[in-house]
């Protein structure tokens, strides 16, 4: 009885290989899940990490895409909240598990078994990608589908950290790394209503950080800036995966500040005890969010008109956009739209 | 007009030397001091530290001691707040500048220019000490005032971040080394209502960790125990100077849990990013506590009757008492009490 279709979509074949078109068959639809047709999917840096198995966990052929703008074009039988034709959007998780204490306490984001959308799944660089309805969100009116797919898990990545430890309008902010991540989370700040400093690098990135939203910039490169900046800030978010001198950063928050990242660098922080422990400071990180704080974020993009900044290419074009990615000059954020 | 005091106390020479007796003078009170007859004190490591010029700022002759119970002698013409003959305790801090954001928002402990009671300043080991009244507290009846200079320092360090982050009664904890932090940790987090679970070494201290208040004990050096309680804790406090694996301790944390550092290790906690970021764990530090959160305090340690456990002994055998701590059989704090 099993009614079988076939999925068009975009697959690398094996570790750092190029996309390929790729079809893979799918059942009927859980009664849980939803059919979305893929209007626009953003690139994110973890789906070049899947697609070259740095992390070591890629199944083959492998489609990534998890920032998913879409129609729901079918909807299994128990899924009440979202009708066919819904415009919505899907990120770094398509499924959680629903009952352990992360789920049940709306921290669906941590939950340690958790389906991510381009882990031992298929994601979105396709005609179609399936989830469950529980991960996907309404786009709401007055956001812009063809640049909304990076708020999907960029956007998300950056938001959630400011909802989960309380930042206060008042607060004095910065951002390190103005790329796809940084330049949302400038916006989301400065509409936050912090004062808002981008630790950045090059000239061009200064000038494009304060159009974003920062009231200062300083060179993450010159010691003697930062220090200067001692004692100045409550939080900073960073957005980068290189080593930098995190003690030293440390130093630039003042009491009871928070040093809080979301890129994940795999070198060890070796933080000192001591400037952490004489003014109460705090070090942690965070992935993405849950789909009522992704619901949130929307809304809060919605009102203060905060959009990626993003290059668009055609799904077809996809090895042309991870070229174009890999080459360091996406400003700020690469979407692929189906013709 | 002057009026030359003075003042009987116990100072080391020098880097490592034994305190001898020593005899400074004191002019007048100024408006806002208080003048304290010391009744006991109580001996923390930092008094070691700074003895020995452990931190490289130790001034000599040195009076080390700042866990003082008193009463008060005298007083400056502000203070309207205490009576002479007032019992009272001082801590760390003998002093705070009162007007940067800190101490104006109540977090006077980090006040970044804060007088410490043994820095510059002559401490407890002595007849008599002198402080800004805003950093006395009363003690509250029902206190024992023999043993009670211990929650001056060593206790408001472990209670203060149970107030500053929020632990909840329904919090599952840890201490991280049975001392004489610890052994307050372990009573104050009972009475708080969690379930505590005492990371330890030895035999002796399991039992003892128990009747301090531990409903589970863990041996600190068996890594497989450790592996198997992962994702068991909400809020872990290390109160070691040693460096442990923090990254195996850190996979102990629930989602959202914090490690949290009271104890200075001098080695950097080179934590990896990846188990802080999949399940938004925090790692933080702190010292001790401001003078409010030192009056929460001594007002809970009466209410569960929560008491350091101390050796006593005269103040005359000051070296003697040194001998014992050194020796790393103190159970669990020190006091020296004048005759």
């Amino acid at each position: 009885m099993s009614h079988t279709k076939t999925i068009n979509a975009y697959a690398v074949y094996e570790a750092g290989g190029e996309f390929k078109p790729f079809q893979y068959n799918v059942s009927e639809l859980q009664a849980n899940e939803v059919e979305i047709d893929v209007l626009h999917c953003g690139i994110c840096h973890s789906d070049m990490s899947m697609a070259e198995n740095e992390w070591g966990m890629s199944q083959y052929p492998l489609v990534a895409g998890h920032e998913v703008i879409g129609k729901i074009a079918a909807k299994g039988t128990d899924v009440k909240n979202m009708a066919v034709g819904t415009l919505v959007g899907l990120g770094w998780h398509s499924g959680y598990c629903g009952y352990c204490n992360s789920c049940k306490t709306g921290d669906q984001n941590l939950c340690p078994t958790a389906q991510g959308t381009i882990i031992a799944h298929h994601g979105g660089f396709a005609e179609k990608v399936r989830a469950q309805a529980s991960s996907v969100v309404a786009i709401p009116e007055g956001i812009d589908p063809a640049s909304a797919g990076p708020l999907l898990c960029a956007g998300i990545t950056v938001f959630n950290p400011i909802v989960q430890f309380g930042i206060k309008s008042t607060d004095k902010v910065a951002v390190i790394g103005i790329g796809g991540l940084g330049h949302l989370a400038l916006q989301f700040l400065n509409a936050w209503g912090c004062e808002v400093t981008a630790f950045t690098t090059s000239e061009s990135k200064c000038q494009k950080a304060q159009q974003l939203g920062a009231h200062k910039t300083l060179n993450s490169r010159d010691e003697t800036e930062i220090e200067a900046a001692a004692n100045s800030f409550d939080f900073i978010i960073s957005t980068v995966n290189v080593k930098l001198d995190w003690n030293l950063y440390l130093s630039t928050l003042k009491p009871k500040g928070r040093l809080h990242f979301v890129g994940a660098t795999t070198d060890p922080l070796d933080l000192s005890v001591f400037p952490m422990l004489m003014a109460q400071r705090s070090v942690s990180a965070s992935p993405v969010g849950s789909p009522a704080t992704i619901e949130s974020m929307l809304d809060f993009a919605r009102l203060h008109n905060i959009k990626p900044q993003v290059e668009s290419f055609s799904m077809s074009k996809i090895n042309d956009a991870f070229a174009h990615l890999k080459s360091g000059n996406a400003r700020f954020r690469i979407v692929l739209s189906n013709e």
